[in-house]
């Protein structure tokens, strides 16, 4: 049997994960059940996977906390519609300090994105590089019009994530097209940017200049170019939170 | 009142998302609600909140989704044990060709893992780096031993993730401390390599050589150095999985 999970190292994991990842890899891999499906009842599964009712409920909680699957009491268990899918991934809503986590977090975007760039010029196809362009010169376009007091419709925050997540793509990694817009995505950052309502501004004309002129070495594939306005980018932010 | 999410740009959000925003602002910002409790009836709670139980429901669902809160038919709703935990919270499941994912992520992890060690190097304590060594060092002994024929419990992964975990800390980002701890706790990770099992022992001595020399840069504070001794680390990892 051609079951990928057959060589990993996990004699040090207790019985019920080693049934965790079993199943798991029957969902993800073998995409035997899909989002919805109920499983097997409990005994037949139990057979089938040769271990006992005991360890696979035991494996069965661990992928219910992971969200993978979903008891429904007196129907039975099933894959989850969303399976994997979370609010908070990383965890931050459990951070003590917010307006560190804050720094902390565009200090992170800054190492991760400005390398990201060098991925993106040496990857990216000339159509997404075009895209990439045209995106930031409309969205430059939206916030100066903004600015002039026209705001129709405008969301900075949807308007930023959409190019920063344009570029997530354009790096052509399935890890990066993941990470990025995960840490993206977080919803703590609106609450934390809130608390800094004389920023809002600042951080406008800071993104219409630097997404241009990111998008321009891009279209160069000047990856270094595109790495320093990236990271210029992100600096001008984290100067912008930090000072008092 | 002093809500952190008054400020947040919310005018392009449906009701319902805006109402779980609020929610979510009640559990991990007023910790109102704790882990494990059960929410006020669906009817007091719309009228406290302004809201209508339509809206209400909707915004709860959004929140089930994201296994911030668990409804228990004929109970109630309460907030998870586990609030925001996943499994795999990248979505990594669902990469249609794991050998790219497997490269795509020693790429990610070099860009990012290199780059920290300079946040290392500022911001960790000297005791932490003294730690960081002797970790090191028990660690290569242990893969010597291993290598010697004395494997007595002995799991390379949890070894690998452990001295990564701990650099992860090290850099005193609340960022990095969660999305690095994220990365090195992919299952499929496992998964991957088990496809690759003449690579274990070339990664081992890898590591073994790799983390003592990172290590060591670290403990002289200097970043440069160990960012260099990182991208080697990884570069290496990444070459043996691409190598045909």
């Amino acid at each position: 049997m051609n079951n990928p999970l057959d060589g990993i190292d996990s004699t040090a994991k207790p019985l019920s994960e080693q049934i965790a990842l079993q199943l798991r890899g029957m969902i993800f891999d073998q995409h035997r059940f899909q989002p919805g499906d109920r499983l097997p009842d409990e005994r037949s599964l139990a057979i089938e996977m040769g271990v006992s009712r005991t360890s696979l409920r035991e494996a069965i909680k661990i992928l219910v906390a992971g969200g993978v699957l979903v008891i429904r009491r007196g129907v039975g268990t099933f894959v989850s519609e969303t399976p994997g899918k979370v609010e908070d991934p990383f965890g931050f809503a459990y951070a003590e300090d917010k307006k560190q986590l804050l720094s902390d977090w565009y200090q992170c975007r800054l190492i991760i994105e400005s390398e990201a760039m060098e991925l993106v010029a040496k990857n990216a196809a000339d159509e997404e590089l075009e895209g990439l362009e045209e995106l930031a010169r409309r969205q430059g376009d939206m916030i100066s019009a903004a600015h002039k007091g026209n705001p129709d419709g405008y969301s900075f925050m949807e308007l930023d994530r959409e190019f920063h997540s344009a570029l997530a793509q354009a790096t052509h990694s399935a890890v990066m097209g993941r990470v990025l817009p995960a840490l993206h995505e977080w919803v703590y950052f609106g609450a934390a940017i809130g608390e800094y309502p004389r920023l809002s501004r600042q951080m406008e004309e800071n993104a219409r200049k630097s997404h241009l002129s990111i998008a321009r070495f891009l279209k160069m594939r000047d990856g270094k170019g595109a790495n320093l306005a990236m990271r210029y980018h992100m600096l001008q932010a984290l100067e912008d939170v930090e000072r008092p």
